[in-house]
């Protein structure tokens, strides 16, 4: 699988990131969702080369994620703008920001902070379950694989198989051989 | 900058994409959540080649997401677990998937459900205030960004004035000209 083939994978994770997944666009969408709409100004502050941003945008405008209005006339330029599907995104980057300011925030603290308007406290949005809206972590969820996931699942796992069997080596040959310190320092 | 340089960034996002913001290592988090531990397992589910799947499982591991734990002696075999700061992206994976199943299902619908373990139901988990429990949507929140992001914002845009100065076409010229249908064709 190439990574061009990650769209048309059965997994919503999986076709969300055909979309999304690369780090270059979520930076276009932290710009957005901070009210960013400038070619420049994204230009600016993501560093990006002017034709990686204009490739990574018209793959966004592709997708109905941002729409490219015009702002003036003579010449016509345009500005970006986040669209339902875009906006939708906001929990990915709102939990994605959560991650890097517990795990990864420098001496300073966290960069940003959010504040929740209808109640005007300072927010560190959670997960809550839609239906009893309780705080939700990932230890009180369980997945139900549906059919059409559990199918692809079993054909995977068989295909490799198959694959591992037809090649001259055992399957778990393919694992690396244990090199690094963690492997070979017994504990 | 570099994709290599995003996690040196003041900004959350950025540094938590440079831990984790590319498609595959997504993958690889997408079966860690879903139970698997095995290098076999995570090849035959997501498709990947074995010397990129060993790279992306050294990046997580030597980035503490996941744990290397023998569990086989003779010969010693690792599988891989989350930990904390793994099971900490939770809601990133679980908003992914939630913006997948409502934009990029296919006709057979979502290919997995989620269940609340304490209330027992179907849910879709939406983002909700720390401080007061309710859902929050992006037009909810308001950012306040922090004197370091600020300045860093600020001197991003002076550095990108400068650059398009001393180039020798207009700043503005760096966006491409107007070719595809939706900038010619006026509406």
């Amino acid at each position: 699988m190439r990574v061009s083939d990650i769209a048309a994978a059965t997994c919503s994770i999986a076709r969300a990131l055909g979309a999304i997944g690369d780090p270059w666009t979520l930076l276009i969408l932290r710009e957005l969702f901070l009210g960013q709409r400038r070619f420049e100004e994204f230009q600016a502050q993501t560093g990006m080369a002017p034709y990686l941003l204009s490739r990574r945008l018209a793959k966004l405008a592709a997708r109905d994620i941002v729409a490219r209005v015009p702002y003036r006339q003579r010449p016509v330029r345009y500005e970006y703008r986040l669209t339902d599907k875009g906006r939708d995104l906001h929990a990915v980057v709102v939990a994605l920001a959560g991650w890097g300011d517990r795990w990864a925030s420098g001496p300073e603290g966290p960069p940003l902070t959010l504040i929740h308007k209808a109640c005007g406290q300072e927010t560190h949005p959670v997960l809550a379950c839609s239906a009893c809206g309780k705080p939700v972590e990932a230890h009180d969820l369980r997945a139900r694989i549906g059919p059409a996931m559990q199918a692809e699942r079993r054909l995977n796992r068989e295909r490799f198989r198959a694959r591992t069997r037809h090649a001259a080596r055992p399957a778990r040959s393919n694992e690396p051989a244990p090199s690094d310190k963690t492997e070979s320092a017994p504990k």
